[in-house]
């Protein structure tokens, strides 16, 4: 998606510790004709799948979730929930590694919203060590789901995470696929 | 909002503790079609306000602001973070007591994204006490940023949060009104 990698590159920062932030238009300030362009675009990529219900996790997939629900006909959208089980009752859990935030963080989804046979369609912004999509991969098929595609905004490709997956057989979809990154010489994509 | 009172009738659970939970439809999973009527419905008691901005918390908040923005021609949307810094540098901060969980956090927005003089229009999922909306009001005021008003889906109206903002002559519209809630008499509304 090339307004993608174009607003990457006038719009991101690059911070120590190999992390790229786009809170500008993503993850802190949202850029709302341009993440419609973001749900049309992961339209364009799995259209031609059958998709039942969107899953995402708290909180910047929200966004992106919902922009592509609507083009996809308003599907459902389920966004995992992270830390305290709080008021939830019976639910899939899985525990992950936030890369960001660099310490293990529940992930969970109430049971009554995964139902087995369900297509479903994973969305996030970030894809890096592929942490967070396998969380959400791992509870849809406790809930006998079928994992249809995985979706991200922006993947930092020498990172590994993606392609583990497509070696498996998903289908991963990222709009910007980063090949390399450093404060030195900038962002280059795939 | 007569839509949204019969949804929460059809659909929300009262907890103990005095919880309404409406995880079918807003805070767990998202019901898209029916999110965008209440985009639709702030932007009808809000559009005589002149809005430069739609600042929400996350997580639930985001994708109520985001359906908000779009009716009100994509306006930018600023989600308040909670919790750790993580890498944000600099910023503006209130502690903040969570209803649901019982707990103090902080709310931070980095600066560069309240800008002194910029009229904001402040959405959230629910209003109880009104330490959410207050938090997010303190944030605009230490950037010099006028609060036009403060929208809210579901307002519990006996917790009294959104009558104390009304009485320092905020203007804050909640879409159902709750008089009364318990689990033997159900829900009244205002």
């Amino acid at each position: 998606m090339e307004a993608l990698k174009e607003k990457i590159i006038s719009e991101g920062k690059i911070l120590p510790g190999d992390i790229l932030k786009v809170d500008n238009f993503l993850n802190h300030q949202i850029d709302v004709a341009f993440l419609d362009d973001i749900g049309h675009e992961f339209y364009e990529r799995f259209k031609d799948c059958q998709v039942d219900k969107i899953l995402t996790i708290e909180a910047s997939g929200i966004a992106i979730a919902v922009a592509a629900s609507r083009w996809f006909g308003n599907l459902p959208v389920v966004f995992a929930k992270k830390g305290s089980a709080g008021n939830m009752e019976d639910f899939y859990s899985v525990t992950e590694r936030s890369y960001t935030r660099n310490m293990m963080v529940d992930v969970r989804v109430a049971k009554q919203y995964l139902n087995k046979g369900e297509k479903i369609l994973i969305l996030d912004d970030f894809l890096a060590t592929g942490e967070a999509l396998e969380a959400l991969i791992s509870l849809c098929h406790m809930a006998g789901c079928e994992v249809i595609g995985c979706g991200t905004v922006i993947e930092k490709d020498y990172q590994g995470g993606g392609n583990k997956l497509r070696e498996k057989a998903y289908k991963v979809e990222s709009l910007a696929r980063i090949a390399s990154m450093s404060p030195e010489d900038g962002i280059r994509f795939i």
